[in-house]
């Protein structure tokens, strides 16, 4: 096995173990007023805490060298130029309040960068996944390539935030600024909106005060399927902040010549 | 088979019938361009009408003397006192956008208002019904009685609407009002809100300048939870417009104290 089918059959199995550790926290009856009655007891960071625990799991047995970032139980130091950047849950108000569109996030990075990613749908049972050669999603519809649209004006475009505020008041006027000039503007979706652009649905996503837990799988994905994702000054976004992904360039730089105004904070 | 029991089966036969009919039309490559290259073709009202056809195909066999009335192809009158209230694809921009959050809304009403509602989620393959003695979902994770949150107050409430402008200024003016009420608010979900509230997830769904068809179905599954749906006045809401849709008594005595003091248009 070389290295890279190594990094691609870990990353499944992260998958897998994360998807089968938190679909029996979702929609779990009563998990709200548990949350409100006991002060230590807070079962959607246990959800999440599973799914952490069960991805360290598959890592300490499938890449026992590799470093841990992961949001719930922080930074695991290994040795072999490889880190996992885990988020259980993106999206925990959506999980919270029963939406299918929160997703459990994987990279592998180098120090580059992301290099392969997962978005994971585990209530539809659906996986996005992408680099090292394979832009690739599996879902209701069965195996589909991941392939952006590509570039097209602002006028036609579909763009997608997860709160109408974006960050600060400054940050939220630069969205609405690009916003006004697309096609249609959605909300609510967390990752999937990362995953839709990937997979040809939609031109933009953008957000503001994201972690690297938030934006490295969802980089590599969307990369590996002909995108690109900067920070909203066209830099590298795979440490978080600001971020603007795009299905295609002229999309990418509409929008960057007004979010690249934005004054930083 | 009693008139009850034929009612049922015939709304689940037309939820089968439009999950056949529009999974084909939902993220089809190429669906936007087609749509833009070619005036007289839209792909999109192609999947409505596609599964509004094969709905009224499954009434013109089972229940041939209903009155029908459809988003897409209008009223037809019939002399059982039973009307159809049918929406092939409620949240056509999701459904375009390629989120799994749109849904096929399916009611039988008498002249008392909707009895029996069916809200599907093809891609999902999910299903939300309740009336008649009813209140039931089946999904991934398999059948499920259907009982909203009960009362509490707006202080722990989840608060959807499908656009955070929300009709009219003032409409918008009052949903913003009840939302900064509530822990927690959240947009984008179409008529998956409603399901969402029936199911025990959330606790309001706010909308404005809705149709009959729109709300038909989410007013029968969601009384049979055991919610409340009315409009910002207090009054019954089948004919559309605006609505409150709440998990208890509290949460819409508290929603309704704000929403009945926006003037109308």
């Amino acid at each position: 096995m070389t290295d890279h089918d190594s990094l691609i059959a870990t990353a499944h199995a992260l998958a897998d173990a994360a998807r089968e550790a938190v679909r029996p926290w979702f929609r779990r009856p009563g998990l709200e007023a548990d949350n409100k009655l006991s002060a230590g007891f807070d079962p959607v960071t246990e959800g999440d805490r599973a799914a952490e625990r069960a991805m360290r799991a598959v890592l300490a047995e499938m890449r026992p060298d590799d470093t841990i970032i992961g949001e719930e139980f922080g930074r695991t130091e290994g040795r072999s130029g490889i880190s996992w950047v885990l988020d259980p849950i993106d999206g925990t108000r959506g999980f919270l309040s029963g939406t299918p569109t929160w997703g459990v996030l994987i990279a592998a990075s180098d120090a580059s960068g992301p290099i392969f990613g997962v978005i994971d749908q585990p209530y539809i049972k659906e996986r996005f996944w992408g680099g090292l050669g394979q832009a690739q999603m599996d879902g209701p519809f069965g195996p589909r390539p991941l392939n952006v649209l590509g570039s097209r004006p602002l006028l036609d475009a579909i763009v997608f935030t997860t709160f109408p505020e974006v960050g600060s008041a400054a940050e939220g006027q630069g969205f609405h600024d690009v916003a006004s000039k697309c096609r249609l503007t959605r909300y609510g979706m967390d990752c999937y909106a990362y995953a839709l652009l990937a997979a040809g649905q939609i031109d933009l996503v953008i957000e503001a005060g994201l972690s690297n837990y938030d934006v490295q799988a969802p980089i590599a994905v969307i990369q590996a399927a002909g995108g690109l994702v900067t920070d909203w000054q066209g830099g590298p976004a795979h440490e978080g902040g600001r971020i603007l992904a795009a299905a295609g360039a002229e999309q990418h730089a509409e929008a960057l010549k007004i979010l690249s105004n934005v004054p930083l904070d």
